[in-house]
């Protein structure tokens, strides 16, 4: 009889091939004019586990607040009576593939080079997600049922905010019952090192918009008239420093510092400065407040960045106008135990305190995520660590990220679930920018970890 | 006999409707879409001078550096030996209509609204140079010639920094041969008070370019990776303070305060703070370095100004990226006596140094124009303001302009030529804005003015 894992061995190239079918979809879920893409992403993925024997699919369409609407895409098989319930949670839309001039190869369809596979989604989060498909796939394929419970959601809106699925998780449905729920949307800490992530940053997004006239005027005034812009500069040099300190009065009295072992645990991590800022930044110096390691500046100090700035002429040439509006797009990450409500009211307050005079300021949410600390004291946590080792031939890392995954904070609220956040990306896969990619290897190896995850898990108690 | 004045009079609507056919041709310099429209305005304007009785009517290509290489339009009637003089300098070219959505009539479909001609170049500058051309041919039709010489040189580039016509100028071509120049781009102090300018700031027109990597990358490295826009904001808050300040060392040391008898009668001008602050700034404010009366702000004071912001994510939504590059397009006025050059070489070398670390700047000047000041004790100036003063039934008053006008500079250093900045725009007229207007009751008198100024030049001995 063939094993799970023999069977995902010699079907490589097949799921290869259907992981590629996946990313020529264009799903991204911030533009509006991908909208039916997205929903044809959805339909696919639904298509997908139907085929592979999952049963009770649907879209769910969700009641958040967000305007694009898409949906959820909800499986399951539970013929695994008193076995392990597992929830795996990934999202099917991609960030926009903005600026198109510097990918090397078009975003939206797929190309392998140097043992990488190139595209948009590809290791965010489609690539991963898939992962779990298949893992589940072949589990099927080798016993005809599974040894355990399963259930899928997986969501539309995660790089628009993720406000459906909170939403439909704040309802606390019985379709989301389960022990555990596997989280892949994450990276390792090296190449060929196991990591377990157990730590996100939150967020709040925003816009912060200054205007200074009702009307653009010749900037033969200048001196006597008040400037959007100048005075947009002004602001958001105010938030935070050269030195990377954020100047918001109050904002960090509730920042958790890690633990001493994690701390330590942090310092004896692969890690070289010098090749992190070449390899994962790119840029010519890290900065930053310096009285952190660079590991605590990412992963347990809030941020805050500015995205883009919108207005004004910024054409060719010269246009010597004022700008009457001005407005940039913003956020802060935020870190355990900040609240992203007390932070965005302490954030627009301190804007309204430092507005330049003369001009107006407005500063809007656009979404934000609450941070997330997961226990590593639980069975599902061990028995991750352990598959990974075993795959990988390497003792399991426990990090954090400096990133958000907004459900991940959801599911440990609104339903005590604890997320095991297994993550095969790497440092370099340019998430968000161009050029992103998946490891070929991560995605062979990704899914023989979650098969020997599961089929350990099996073996476990329930423990709800 | 009719007189020219009866003239002008008698066929005021027909130079409105021709000064509209003008205004229709979107003669945009700074666009390259618009090239095309540029030159049609040219050679609209070449055969009307043609028309009205001019020789030696030409475009003449220039040699400046400008990529655009929008042609100048000449033309001469030098029948009147021993008589003096004029040349007649205007601009065809306009601003960028944008932004599209706040004109309440299509910028190049001029609408009459309350006594106003509404339109894109209304009275920057067609329908100011418009008023020189309809002056000429109520002279010729008046006398079948012409009592003085004139010359017609009229530019296509002056919004895009006018490069073509300062290479042709500082060439002291023969064409240029005059005993003033009359220079009709400015505006009245106050409706019905003729006005004189004396007075022009200068600029230094720049690009500033921050780089933090070499592709955008995911904002869960913010803390320690930097980040263009972060960066740039800082830049352009330590070159100009909240309190109007410019910072850069040494860049004022050359500004030639005005002169107390300037100062008195700026101070004696008919103004009010708060109109002017809802009328024309149409801000919340006045700003500004409250050491100076703001007219010696707009008027005798360097600014700094940001004119637009691009790059990174501004579309609807959130993309949590940190942007590889952040581009402000801005600019500082000069006054007498600051040099352009030496304000650039200052300007950048102090961004070079504010620049914070972990990011590189690259600042690039986009055009420059010197300050200018005129003397006013010689007989033009005199003739003019006499002039004036009869057609408005009021003293004419000497002010000076925040805006600048490169060629008034050029056409004093390279042929001694002094200006007579005889302009009829309104404070409330929009220009680089929406809803660019000309006052219906200027653009006529207008003409009148420059007639009668032309009459009485005419009498006078050459002083060339």
């Amino acid at each position: 009889m063939t094993t799970a894992l023999d069977f995902a061995r010699q079907h490589q190239q097949r799921f290869l091939d259907e992981l590629k079918t996946l990313l020529r979809i264009p799903s991204v879920s911030t533009d509006p004019a991908h909208r039916d893409h997205v929903r044809q992403a959805a339909t696919h993925i639904a298509t997908e586990l139907t085929r592979i024997g999952l049963e009770n699919v649907r879209l769910i369409e969700t009641t958040g607040t967000s305007p694009t609407g898409h949906p959820l895409v909800y499986a399951d098989w539970l013929h695994a009576p008193g076995a392990t319930t597992v929830l795996f949670y990934g999202h099917y839309d991609v960030q926009p593939p903005e600026p198109l001039d510097e990918w090397l190869s078009p975003p939206f369809e797929p190309t392998e080079r140097d043992g990488n596979l190139y595209a948009r989604g590809a290791v965010d989060d489609k690539g991963q997600m898939f992962m779990h498909i298949k893992a589940v796939e072949s589990l099927f394929a080798a016993n005809g049922k599974l040894p355990l419970n399963v259930r899928f959601l997986i969501e539309g809106e995660e790089e628009v905010g993720g406000e459906g699925i909170a939403a439909y998780v704040a309802t606390r449905p019985a379709d989301l019952h389960a022990d555990f729920a596997i989280v892949s949307d994450t990276s390792m800490f090296a190449p060929g090192l196991p990591t377990l992530c157990i730590g996100l940053r939150g967020m709040i997004y925003t816009e912060i918009e200054v205007r200074s006239a009702r009307s653009d005027l010749h900037s033969g005034y200048g001196g006597a008239a008040p400037n959007s812009f100048n005075a947009l500069a002004h602001i958001l040099a105010k938030i935070k420093d050269e030195s990377g300190q954020i100047l918001i009065p109050g904002i960090q009295d509730t920042v958790l510092p890690p633990a001493e072992d994690e701390r330590r645990s942090w310092q004896s991590l692969p890690f070289d400065e010098e090749e992190f800022r070449e390899t994962v930044l790119g840029s010519q110096a890290i900065v930053g407040d310096s009285r952190f390691s660079v590991q605590e500046r990412i992963w347990a100090q809030p941020t805050f960045d500015v995205h883009g700035i919108r207005g004004g002429f910024t054409g060719v040439g010269a246009k010597t106008v004022i700008p009457a509006k001005a407005l940039a797009k913003a956020s802060m990450r935020l870190v355990p135990n900040m609240s992203a409500a007390d932070s965005f009211t302490r954030y627009r307050s301190f804007i309204e305190q430092v507005c330049p005079p003369g001009v107006s300021v407005e500063v809007r949410l656009i979404h934000s995520a609450e941070p997330s600390l997961i226990p590593i004291d639980n069975p599902w946590i061990r028995a991750a660590a352990s598959a990974m080792t075993q795959v990988w031939g390497r003792e399991t890392v426990f990090v954090r990220s400096g990133g958000s995954i907004p459900i991940v904070g959801d599911l440990q609220r609104h339903l005590a679930l604890p997320c095991v956040m297994m993550g095969f990306g790497l440092a370099d896969d340019n998430l968000h920018a161009p050029n992103e990619k998946f490891c070929l290897r991560n995605f062979h190896l990704g899914i023989e970890s979650i098969l020997r995850f599961l089929e350990s898990a099996a073996t476990l108690p329930p423990t709800r």
